[in-house]
Formats: structure tokens, C-alpha cells, sequence
């Protein structure tokens, strides 16, 4: 951290947005390049650090930096602060590293008090003109330092309209507005009980440290979570000169793009208000008018502004968003920066940019955000028509898209209604498997319980289904069949709307539109398969699921769950007869119905890939996760198995665990059930044998779960190897086929150089990882995680994005202890961060080959994969 | 591993028990020392070791080393194998370098058959002789090689005296025998449709493999796993020349120790029987005589035996139990070994063979086993009594000691009886900790369910009672009172009873002596503390428990365990109301009522602990823990806390995780709860400063559990330090306290040199440690852990003897990554671990400042250090 905590805008060239903020450091630049820019100061975002060190508290020695600055300001402006005769007014706007639209404050006009307002009037001849200044200075200084509630002044302003019978602010005459302003100074003074504050230096230090202090308010909070931005890169504040749009009707303000943010169309977009200041364009009050206008009202400033535009746009070599303002016919720049986009058009602006010349491919693919890309994948809200809906609840945005359709409440009914054509939102208190069908029917999932990486969120993520998780404040009646939410009851059928996006549930339909792939998204693809690293796989547990994934560029499986192909009607029956087994003879039998069922799943899958590597996943969850639970399953269960209700009823109970997440499962299960691999084995090395019969050279991975002991692995790994040689030697045909682990349980990090004995690839199965490491489950976290980002103790939710403090320790440490017993080892990830972008950096610096994700995911992480490659490129 | 397999007993003397196990390395050092032992040869244990890495098969090489070996003992004996003049045999005997008494095989009299019999008959004159080794060793060959059962031979015996109308087998002629060799040789060809074996060479390599077989047997398995015996140390086999007990009057056999086993007393003791081979003086069929009575009936023999006993004890510097054998009037050593002994002997001969001057303090210390002084302190079974009683089932050993009572259900009724002067053992399903009090009452627990750390075992560890765990076979049913198990029913009332050291249970009565600790276990714990490193602390949650850790010499509290206060009566409800209250105000009316409570019992604790180091864990588990369960319970407490039931069950319902394990609990209570962290140390501050105000100059560590994360304990931590400055304040008092974390989830291992920033100790809580590490919990792991044993992918419980390979590592990282940042910070380990002798060794080796655990394992753990520090002593 450097002892200067403010630089002048003609000091800060080059000096870089870490440390004055993005505004800051482009307000820098412009000045530099000889742009008209008012003169202004930033003080730094080590300044906003210091603040908060130092308990929120702005030091003398930052003090008498800003006052310093301000001496500076004051000499360049000829006018000075405070002053009666020559007053001097600046704006005070937060700046921070990213852009935070919206998230922090701003300060307008700061320096009027009762007596500049008096100097501004007669100087400019313009009393309407300064006391609509001072009246906007005074509702804005209330708002943002003190946290009056902006209402009650538009109140006030609304009443005195009303009383002159005036529509709109510009036509109250300039008394008018010094009683605007004279009763905004009396509501300040019966709220806070003092005068409002009429020393222009003491308006300002108050004003920097709101500023500050902004960067710590819930939304900006909120924000920086959704992006990750980290907390303490802190914000800077810009000090400027104010110039003036709403002098008069030569005056005005506006913004612009260099590019059409939605459609990315090369052409100079925006819009501007004549005689207006900063907000009103953003307000809505006056209609704006579009850029083009400008052209003909003025010509010459709309040519300035043009050239200016361009020689920004080649500068920053990026689509610029402008703010500009023209005080008495005379052109300032007030911010430029990267504009903000849709994804649509940062695909087309990235391209056209690379055609123009202007940047290569790598700086093209550098510019895209990944996570944007999920906006192409799924259908979104029509804008005009979500305008209207009402929020009724906000859930965890677990699968992004929009949904609309009739809310039902089981699985059966949603199939039902989609049969006979209609739309449905399925609503339940949390998914199980069962619910598969119905959930594959439906629009959207919505589910009271779970969070990002419960059963619903998984499976809605892997089919591309749009989901709103974990939305506690939905409270759901099954048994009734409604749900409700702020006092009111919602019935079956009722229409709702999700954005999977946001996690906003909707009490009403609001019109889609269908996600759209086009040329762009396939030209942005093929760059990034051009500069990563890494290969991409997908999660996919059906032969759909993987075509799904191909169509998005997978290039393999990297987990096939086949627990999830268990729960079709056609083979419940069968896996529920295996699990209350008895005795190893009753087992096989039922095992021996599975076989020929996930043989041919297993087929389904391979005749989709073809010669793509495809893990398979040996059985995985707790038993009792397929058992039927209420009485009334549990008869019908007995009477189809011809068993004694009491004794399946005890058998279910019996399978019942404290903590199931800890529990018997994985390979544990092949441990006590060593027919269960010897099934699956069975059923992948058929499968195999049969494409390879039929010339698809298919190399079977088959992945034993949660190892935590190299014995364990053993143990089942001869099971497998002495299948597969039987069912190779049955079959006639040897095939060659690999056997790997996932590595998700601590102990099998910390001793991944004794299993990478036995393991010929490792998967990070990064879910159960992050719940071990941390010793909490994804299930029950929800009741805690909420508060642990309101008291910052956590800024990301772990399960979506991969700890590298803690759970990338164990995954390097796995890493290095595996590669230094098995060089050529294959290392994967198949867990749900396998498709966030700064998690797939992690993986390709970690050095693994491939990561996998969900289908819809895939793109997102060809990106990111490619963008990290491009930043560290692998040798 | 060498080359050479087999050693003749004149090559071994030197070459260790490792190579030649216990025995073979014996019998070379007697053969060197110049005693009387026949001579013979050692299999190694390397051979056996390789035996199974050859899949059970001996090699060409290793059996033409024995064939050689078997050519030098016939020409030392001028015998020769399958002779019919001069027949050789020879004895084949187990040997592991731990002894393993009774767990492995043994066949004598190899090398007869048809022809040899006939000429041992002649050459000896005596048929008898001749035909009674015959039969016994058809029967053991049959029995240990094959595999035949031996009632089935012991059938044919009794038939045969009977028939003779006689009781004793010495009773029986040479033709009698013969008939019963005979006999046994059809019942061989019957059972096995082939001849009896006649070829020596086949029947000795047979019994060598029947040897090493035996190793892996499941009888042998569970003993190493009681014992901690490595499967890979593995049994070397002895092959010795053929010497008779048996062979008429003047020969015998028998079994001597320098000192009594049972009391320590220095003289010899043992017993003889003549005319008898190696296991009639076991078998009971005739009664075996005194040792002492040889010195009447051959003084020369006995005076021989006096002196080599002597100068064996003085040769291995540790009392000696022998076997011999008096062949017509000459004297052969067969073995000799360290002798097993009592706890109460094991003190007594340490002791006295420092006084003797034959071995140091240190030596005497590592001759006792740890685990053994158990037995010192808790009440046994009279063994007298035992004989007789019947094991209905097996659990697990979950508390040691013996325990005999009534057999009751609820806590309530065994306080009851208890009042009424009867004693009981308490029957559950598991245990909650509302059972408490009915578990202070009762003599012994028993439950169903639940592994050696589930609630049960845990608590009555702490208390020192007896406990048999997770007993599986008992089917309980808790409405009507009664427990069934091997389809007998128990009432309310039955009399049973239950040995905590081996898990067993009796159906009956069992008369127990109650444990006395004597001057002797004070000396041995006075030696430790001279030679130890590590402090000893205990885990103690009330006034009681640490008087009682005083007594055995604790010298701390390493874990005060605050939420075992609440369950008391008068608190119960105070800690509900807490539980379901809504709001932050209701939640600290509720605290109100609990912080003096607290406060009186931390007074209590450092009353008793002056001014030892107390460490003081805020609250850890699931609120749910605490809160009643059934309908009726929830009703009670919605008319006591005038609410109404459905809310109050909603609320009950809320509580409720999916695996509590991994959810709302630890430091997580006190980051959504912050009152709660705020009211316990308020308790902690309060009743420190009334205790400094009373001269006792007590410093409080304060822990919070559950840490995972550098910023939840900063979080916490601000908390306890703001509110320990303001009760100073308050109190007019300021005093030293230290605040801590456990160190029990994976992240905090992994991230310990940023936890240390915060906390100035660390204490391993590695029950939850192993819980995350592996992946499995300790209540849910009961289910599967015993396929482990069988199928020796665990050798040992995790949660009884810590993780080396895994959880060691944790520990080991976190030590060097806090040491780091915070070079004197306090380390040490309050898990189950803690009172786990191996487990002691290795925080020894860690370099932890202590160790903490139960009150009854103080001594253990302090013996435990003492042995760490001397085989590894801490500079």
C-alpha cells in the first residue's frame, strides 16, 4: 500500500483500476488523451481499505490529502469553495475495480449551501437553475450520508407541483424551487434535529466517507457475492468539477454506446436529455431522446462526440458506455468504461472486433464471460412482459432458464397435464428420485428445501430444466395442494413463472423466449477449442443426456452416475427387491434382473459417444434412497413382493442412518455387497464387448466411489478385474479397459499416493469433498449459509465454487501424491464445479486433463478452460 | 525379506523374534545357552509372508530348505523319518513373534503311521505308547490339517472306555489303542473318501501349511485386532524333535512360571502331570499336580528344572513361563516366553525386578501393557463364578468392567430401583443424553445400538461404568419391557450381566469384585510421571467426573463439554425455551435463565481443579439434540412453555437435518446465535473472577468447536472478547484467559497456519476428525465396519486407535502449519484418542503438549506417555 492516498486526474495515468477504481483510472486516461474531461481527484481504494482498517474512521492524513487536492480543483476552476461571488461545486461518485452498476453512491452539486446557491444564481442569471441544483444537492446529501428515505422529499416535490398544477420539473420557475429547497432543508432538520450542513468542507469528507461506507451496504454485498468480487478490493471515490446539464436548454446530459449492447450492432447507441441532470435520464420523468437526435439538434457537439467515441472505442479496444454532459453548448466527458452487454452481442462484438483488426481471438475469448453464455442455453423472460410480474418469493437460483406453466404438486400429476398438452411448474418441498419423470416433464422445478446442489438442483442443472431451489419462504401443503407465500394461498394449477437465473419466483405466467444458438456461439466455440487446454466432459447419466452434451461439444463422459438409471418404472421393482435381500442368493437374483437392463443403458450411452471416454460410476448413494417410506408404499412394495408387510416395514427402518451423507454407501456397499460390482461389472464389460463387436472401439473407465482407504479399493478393484476377465473370456473377446477412483473423501486426498497405486485415474468428486472438508452437508447448510455471507464470513458458497484455501489444498495435494507414484495418472473433476468458470481455472492450474459438468454447462467451461489456458498457458 | 527360509535351532540364537517368531527365536537362545531342547528347526516368518503373496502355495524352495533342515535332524537324532526300525518324529508348532496363546496350530507326534507305529511300539517295548501317539496324532492332524472336527474322534474315545468300562485314557492297553487308531483312520477315510496320509514327508509339508493357514484364521484375526497385532507380521512354524511325556511313569510333561501369574509373588509356579502329553495337563480330564510335588518325586529332575528356570528369568530379565517334557527321567526344554500375568502382577514383578536390581525403571515401565491397568480400576467378575455363566451375546467393549443387576429400560426405572437399594443394568435401544442420571444409577448399560463412540460408550467412559455397545443380536422392545436374543425373551427385572472388557453379556448373575487400586499402581504412575513428557488432562463435564480424574492423577481439563450440564432437570427447560425461541430477545430471556446455572457449575469444576488449566468447549451439538421428540414430550413442554403444540412442533420439525453430523452445530450455533456465545462466556468470565476473588488463580481457556474457517473464528472470537472486557469491568477484576479452537474439521487442519493467527491453542477433537476424514460416521459406521475387519481392509477401529496413515497426517500438518505463525502454541488432543496407548505414542511424536481423556484412561494415557518419551525421548 502506497502513503498517497489521492491522485489528481492529470496524476493518475497508467496507475490502473486496482487503485483508482475503474472510473477513476478512465477519468485518468481520458485526461491524458486530451479529452474534455471536468478536472477532479481519486482517492484511492487503499484509501477505502485504510477507512475500514481503521475502524471506518477517515484519517488527518487523508483529510489533508483530499483538502490539498480540492486547493488543486479550485486553482485549475478559478472559483473557489464556499465562495459567494465564484462558487465551486464538484460531484462525488464511487469508482470501484469492477463495475457495480448501481450498488453505490453518488453525490451531486456538493458544495451548495444557502449562501452558493445565491452566488450560482446570480452568476449564471439563472435562480431556477441553482436552486434545482440545490434542491437535488440536498435530497441527494440526505440519502446518501445521512439515509434520510429519498420518498419524502419526491413527496415534497410531488405536493409543490401539484400545488402549481405542473406536470414536470422543468416547468417550475426558480422560486418554486428555492421552496423546494427550503422545505427539503426543514424535513432535514426535523429528522435529524441540526441545520443541514452548510460548510462545503465538511459536506464534502462526509460525502467520501458515505461513499465508503457504500461499498459495505447489503446490495453492494449481494452484488459482489453473484460476481465474485472480492470484499476487499474496496472502492474508490472520484472528485470532480460539476458541470452542469441542467443549465438551461442549451445544457443536457445523456449516455452512449460505441455498440448496440443487446445486439452488438456496430453503431453509436444511446440516448439524452436536454436541460437535465445526471438522473433524470435514468428517471423516466421526460422521455429521452435517442443519440441520432442529437445530430440534428447540434451537429458540432454530435461530431465531438462521435470522434471522441471512436478514438475511445480503438483505445480501449473494447464497446465503450459514455456519460457525457454539455453545459451551455460545450462538451464534458464524465465516465467511460467497458460497456455491459448482453451475451447475445458479446459474442457478436467480440467477433466483429477480431474481423475489424482491432484484437485477436485470445483477447477476443478474454472479453466474454462465461457465465453468460447460460443466457443462449435456456429460454428467457420477454423484458416488456416480466415488467409487470410481481416477486413473490426468491429462491436459489439452481438451474438457469425461465419457466412458466401450471403449478402441480407430484410427479404423476405433471406428466398427467403435460400429456393433455399443458405447461406445468412442478412444486414440492424437496425432489427425490422418484420424481424423475415428472421433473423431466416439467418447465420448471421449484422446491422449498435443498440447496444449490440438492437432488432437485442437480438433476434440473443436468437436464437444462430451469429450477428455483431451497425457497424456504414457500411454505407447501401437499396434502391440500397449495402453496403459500406472503399471505397468499396459490391452488393447483394456478399459473407461476421462475427465473432459475435469479432464483424470483412469479405468481403469474409471464411470456418465454426459447434459448437460441446461433453462428456466433459456434465461431466463439471453436476459438476456445482452438486455445484450451483441457478437454471437456459432461455429466450424463441417459443416452439423452449425452446427445444433449455432444450437441454442446462434450467430448466425453466424465461420470455416469447409474444409480439415476434405476429409477424408471420398469426397474424400481428389481432394485428394490436387491436391497432387502437377505442373503447373497435373494441378491443376485434380483441382480440378475438389473443386469440385461443396465447393460443396455450402457449400450444406449456408447452407441451416443462412440469412441469418447466414458466413466462409469459404480452404484453410489445410501440404499434407503430407493426404498418406498410412507406405509401405504410400503404395502404396495410387500403385496407386489409377496412379502410380510412387518418384515419389509423393518427391513426399511433398518436401512435408515443418522447421518446417510456418512453412511453406507459407495464402494462401501460393493465391500458388504461384493455381487453389486460384480453386476455392474458384468453389465459395463457386455456392454463394451458388444459395441467393440460392432467396431466401435469402446475403453471402458469404470470408477469406484468414495475411497478413502487403498485396501478398500483393492478389495472391489479384484472384484471388477475378476469379472471383467470372466465376462471377456465368455464373451471371446478382450478388450482393454481402465479402473479409477474418485477422489472425495479427505483420506483418499491425503493418501493418494497409496491409491494412485490401484487407481489408474482419479475424479475429484469435488461435492462430497467440499462437505467433508468443511463438515457440512449441502442439505443442511441452507440453515446456516445465509448467515455466514450477511456476517462476511464466507463470500462465495462453497459447493458452487471450489475452495482452493481448503478443498484445492487436498485436490493439489492429491494431484502431487498421485503423479509421483503414477506420472501418467488421468486427473478429472466431475463434481458440480465442474462447470464454474473460476473453479475450472483452478483445474486447469491444478494441471488436470479434463474437467466434467452438467450438458448445459459444457460451453461455460470449453471458455473458461480456454481463458485459462490463455492467461497460463500450459506447456 | 532373505533367501533363506529355514533355520535350524543351532543358527537361530540372535537373529530375533521377528524372523523366527516368539518361539523359534526362544529355542535357539536355550539351544545356545546350552539347555536341554530337542533339537529342531524354524520356518520363518518371512516364509509365511510369502506363502500368501504366493496364494497360499509353498514353493519348491522353501519345502526342499525344510526337506534339508529334516535330513540334519535325523542325523543329530540317528532316526530316520517313516523308519520302520527307527521311526523320526517330530513336533510341528506355530510361532509368531507376538505370543498368540491357543490361536494357532500345533500337531505332535508327525512322522507315524501303519509302519512307524509298529516299529516305535517295538523299539520303546511299548505299544501302548506307540499306538496313543498314533491316535492323537490322526486326531490332530485331522483336526488342523484337514479340518474334520475333532468331537467327532473325542465320540469314538468315550465309546471306547466306555465299552471298557473305564474312565481314564491311561486306562486303556496298547490293543485298546490301537482299536482306537484304527477307528479314527476309517472315520478319517469315511469323512475324507481317501487313506489317512502315510508318508511322512506329505504329512510334515500338510502340517506346515496347516500352520501358516491357521495364521489367517478368523479366531486369530479377532485376537491381533483386540491385541493390535499387525496381519503382516505373519507366524513362523517350529519343527522339533519328537520328545515323550507320554511314555509311561517315568515321563511327563508340564508348564512352569519364575513367578505366580496371578499375584506376582516371586516362586515358582506351575504344574506336571506324568505319563501325559503336551495338552492333557490343560484338558482337565486328570488333574495335574503342583509343581512343587516334583521336588519329592524326582529332586534331581526338579533342581535341574530350578536352576535353568533362574537362569532364564535372569537371561531375559523378565518373568518366564516354560513348558517341558520328562522323557523316561530326562529333562527337555520345549519353550519358553515372556510369561502373560494379571494387571496386579504385571506392577508387582516390574516393581520387584527393579528392587532386585535386574532391570531400571524404564525397563519396568515398558514391560506393562497400558490397556491392562483397566482392569485395576473397574470391578471384574469373580472368576469362579464366571465359569459357569452363559454368554448370550457379544457387543462391543464399549466401557471396560464387570457389571450385574436388574434389567431395566427406561432411565426413570433404574433410578428408581436404585433408590430402593437394588442394583440394575440399564437396556437401550441408544442412549440420549436425557438418560443420564438413569446411567450415573445403573451398574452396567447395554444398547443395541451405536459403535465405541456413540453416546453410550462415551458417557459411560467418562463414568467409568461398564458398558457392552451396538449388541445387535438383542432385539429389544421398549413397550413391553423385555430384550430377546437366541430366541430366549428377557423380563423387566431379569438378572444379567455384562463384561465391558470383552463385550460379552450373561444371562444371569455373576458375582464381581470390586476394583482396588494398591500401593503398587501408585509406584508404576509415579514412575511415569518421571519419565513422561506430555501432560495428561481429562476429559471432565462436572465437579465430579473431576475429583474422580484427580484421583487417578490428571493434571488438567482438556475438555469441559458444556452442553452435558444442560440436561439436568432444573435446566432442561431453560435450554428448550432457548432452543425454540424466535426472536434474539426471547433467545436471551431464556439465556438469562441458564448463565447462572452455568456459572455455578464452571465454579463448581474450578473448585475442585484450583488452578490446573480447564478448557471450557462452548456449545457443539445439533440443537435438536435437546428438544423432545414425540408428540407427548412436545406437549408437556408446549403447556410448560404456554405454547401451542402445533407451533411448538413445527418448530421441533424445523430442527431436523438430514445428517446432524454435518450441520447446524459448533461454532455455526454461534454465528447465527451470537447471544449464546455471548451468555457462556459471560458464565466462564464470572465464575473465573469469583474464584481469582477467592485466591484461586484460575485462567480460563475458552475453545470454540467446529472451526473450519479463519473468519467464523475471528467472528466468534469477537464476541468472547468483547463480552470478557465488559464482565471485567463489571466485576472490577482482570484476569488472564486464553481462547482456543478445536481442531477437528479437515479445512482447519488444512488451513491451521491461518487458524492459528486467531487461536492460542489447538486441541485435536479427532472424533470428528476421523468422522470427516474418512467419510463415514461413528453411529452410522456400526453397519459396515465389521465386513471391514473380515474382509482386512481395517485392521483396527479408527475411532478407538487413531488414523496414522490419514487423520495422523492432518494432525501432524496442522501442528507444523500453527507452529508456523504461533511458534508456543499449546497443542494437545482431547478425542476419544486420547486414552488409546498407540494413540498417545503418536501424539508423543507430534510433539503435543498434552493429552486428554476420559478420568478412568488417566493412568493409561499417562503410562502410555511414559513408554513414548522413553522409546522416543523429547529433547
Amino acid at each position: 500500500m502506497s502513503n498517497k492516498y489521492v491522485y489528481l486526474f492529470n496524476e493518475g495515468q497508467g496507475l490502473g483500476k486496482e487503485l483508482l477504481g475503474g472510473k477513476g483510472a478512465n477519468l485518468a486516461e481520458m485526461t491524458s488523451l486530451g479529452m474534455p474531461v471536468p478536472f477532479g481527484f481519486t482517492v484511492t481504494t487503499d484509501a477505502c481499505n485504510k477507512y475500514y482498517e481503521d475502524g471506518k474512521v477517515l484519517t488527518d492524513e487523508v483529510i489533508a490529502e483530499i483538502e490539498n487536492a480540492m486547493k488543486a480543483l479550485e486553482a485549475e476552476a478559478g472559483k473557489e469553495f464556499g465562495s459567494l461571488e465564484n462558487p465551486f461545486l464538484v460531484s462525488v461518485r464511487s469508482g470501484s475495480r469492477a463495475s457495480m452498476p448501481g450498488m453505490m453512491d453518488t453525490v451531486l452539486n456538493l458544495g451548495l449551501n444557502d449562501v452558493t446557491v445565491e452566488g450560482l444564481a446570480k452568476k449564471t442569471g439563472n435562480k431556477r437553475f441553482a436552486y434545482d441544483s440545490y434542491r437535488r444537492f440536498i435530497q441527494m446529501f440526505s440519502d446518501v450520508v445521512i439515509g434520510l428515505e429519498k420518498s419524502k422529499f419526491e413527496r415534497i416535490l410531488d405536493e409543490i407541483k401539484k400545488s402549481k398544477g405542473v406536470e414536470l420539473d422543468t416547468e417550475l420557475s426558480g422560486d418554486d424551487m428555492k421552496k423546494v429547497a427550503d422545505t427539503f432543508k426543514d424535513l432535514y432538520k426535523k429528522e435529524m434535529g441540526t441545520e443541514f450542513p452548510q460548510d462545503p468542507k465538511v459536506q464534502l469528507i462526509e460525502a467520501v466517507k458515505a461513499v465508503f461506507s457504500s461499498w459495505d451496504n447489503p446490495r453492494a454485498n449481494v452484488y459482489r457475492r453473484m460476481n465474485d468480487i472480492p470484499s476487499n478490493w474496496g472502492t474508490a471515490v472520484n472528485v470532480q468539477s460539476m458541470v452542469f446539464g441542467n443549465m438551461g436548454e442549451k445544457s443536457g446530459t445523456g449516455v452512449a454506446f460505441t455498440r448496440d449492447p443487446s445486439t452488438g450492432e456496430k453503431k453509436l447507441y444511446g440516448e439524452y436529455l436536454m436541460n437535465a441532470q445526471g438522473e433524470d435520464v435514468v428517471a423516466g420523468i421526460r422521455t429521452p431522446l435517442p443519440i441520432s437526435e442529437l445530430e440534428k439538434q447540434n451537429s458540432a457537439i454530435y461530431t465531438q462526440f462521435v470522434n471522441i467515441a471512436n478514438k475511445l472505442e480503438q483505445h480501449y479496444k473494447d464497446m465503450q458506455d459514455m456519460e457525457f454532459t454539455i453545459e451551455e453548448g460545450v462538451l464534458f466527458m464524465l465516465q467511460t468504461r467497458n460497456g455491459k452487454r448482453t451475451a447475445k452481442s458479446a459474442l457478436r462484438i467480440a467477433i466483429e472486433l477480431v474481423k475489424e483488426g482491432m484484437i485477436d481471438k485470445k483477447t477476443a475469448l478474454m472479453m466474454i464471460d462465461p457465465k453468460q453464455l447460460d443466457a443462449l442455453l435456456h429460454p428467457q423472460f420477454d423484458a416488456a412482459d416480466l415488467k409487470a410480474a410481481e416477486v413473490i418469493a426468491t429462491g436459489l437460483p439452481a438451474s438457469p432458464g425461465a419457466a412458466t406453466g401450471l403449478a402441480v404438486f407430484t410427479a404423476e400429476r405433471a406428466m398427467e397435464l403435460v400429456e393433455q398438452g399443458k405447461q406445468v411448474v412442478l412444486v414440492r418441498l424437496e425432489t427425490s428420485p422418484e420424481d424423475i419423470e415428472g421433473m423431466y416433464a416439467a418447465q420448471g422445478i421449484l422446491t422449498a428445501r435443498g440447496g444449490m446442489t440438492s437432488h432437485a438442483a442437480v438433476v434440473a442443472r443436468g437436464m437444462g430444466t430451469c429450477c428455483v431451489a431451497g425457497c424456504g419462504s414457500v411454505v407447501i401443503n401437499e396434502s391440500t395442494k397449495t402453496f403459500t407465500v406472503g399471505g397468499k394461498t396459490y391452488n393447483e394449477l394456478a399459473p407461476i413463472s421462475l427465473d432459475g437465473s435469479t432464483g424470483k419466483v412469479y405468481g403469474q405466467a409471464v411470456k418465454t423466449i426459447a434459448a437460441s444458438v446461433e453462428g456466433d456461439f459456434y465461431t466463439i466455440m471453436g476459438w476456445a477449442d482452438e486455445f484450451r487446454a483441457m478437454k471437456i466432459r459432461t455429466n450424463a447419466d441417459s443416452p439423452a443426456d449425452a446427445r444433449t452434451a455432444i450437441k454442446f461439444g462434450a467430448e466425453g463422459i466424465g461420470l455416469t452416475r447409474t444409480e439415476h438409471m434405476f429409477f424408471e418404472e420398469d426397474r424400481i421393482f428389481a432394485i428394490r427387491e436387491m436391497i432387502v435381500s437377505k442373503t447373497v442368493e435373494e441378491r443376485k437374483r434380483a441382480l440378475a434382473k438389473i443386469l440385461p437392463i443396465q447393460k443396455n443403458d450402457f449400450i444406449g450411452i456408447y452407441n451416443e459417444m462412440k469412441e469418447m471416454p466414458v466413466t462409469i460410476r459404480f452404484l453410489d448413494p445410501p440404499l434407503h434412497e430407493f426404498v418406498p417410506h410412507t406405509d401405504a408404499e410400503i404395502r404396495a412394495l410387500a403385496v407386489e413382493m409377496k412379502l410380510d408387510f412387518e418384515t419389509l416395514k423393518a427391513t426399511v427402518e433398518g436401512l435408515k442412518e443418522f447421518n446417510p451423507m456418512l453412511g453406507h454407501r459407495g464402494c462401501r456397499l460393493s465391500v458388504t455387497y461384493p455381487e453389486i460390482a460384480e453386476m455392474q461389472t458384468q453389465a459395463v464389460m457386455e456392454a463394451a464387448i458388444d459395441c467393440n463387436k460392432r467396431g466401435i472401439k469402446v475403453v471402458p473407465e469404470i470408477m469406484i466411489p468414495l475411497v478413502g482407504e487403498i485396501k478398500e479399493l483393492k478389495y472391489v478393484k479384484n472384484i471388477v478385474v475378476e469379472t471383467a476377465e470372466r465376462v471377456m473370456k465368455e464373451q471371446g473377446l478382450t478388450i482393454k479397459y481402465m479402473i479409477g477412483t474418485m477422489i472425495e473423501v479427505p483420506r483418499a486426498a491425503i493418501t493418494a499416493d497409496e491409491i494412485a497405486k490401484e487407481a489408474e485415474f482419479f475424479s475429484f468428486g469435488t461435492n462430497d469433498l467440499t462437505q467433508m472438508t468443511f463438515g457440512f452437508s449441502r442439505d443442511d447448510a441452507g440453515t446456516f449459509l445465509e448467515d455466514y455471507y450477511t456476517k462476511k464470513i464466507f463470500e462465495q458458497d462453497p459447493f458452487a465454487k471450489l475452495d482452493q484455501d481448503g478443498v484445492g489444498k487436498l485436490v493439489e495435494m492429491a494431484c502431487k501424491l498421485g503423479r509421483s507414484v503414477r506420472p501418467d495418472i488421468k486427473l478429472g473433476i466431475c463434481g458440480e464445479h465442474g462447470g464454474d468458470p473460476s473453479s475450472v481455472e483452478f483445474c486447469h492450474n491444478a494441471g488436470l486433463a479434463y474437467v466434467s459438468c452438467s450438458p448445459f454447462r459444457v460451453p461455460i467451461a470449453k471458455l473458461a478452460a480456454a481463458q485459462a489456458n490463455i492467461k497460463n498457458p500450459r506447456v
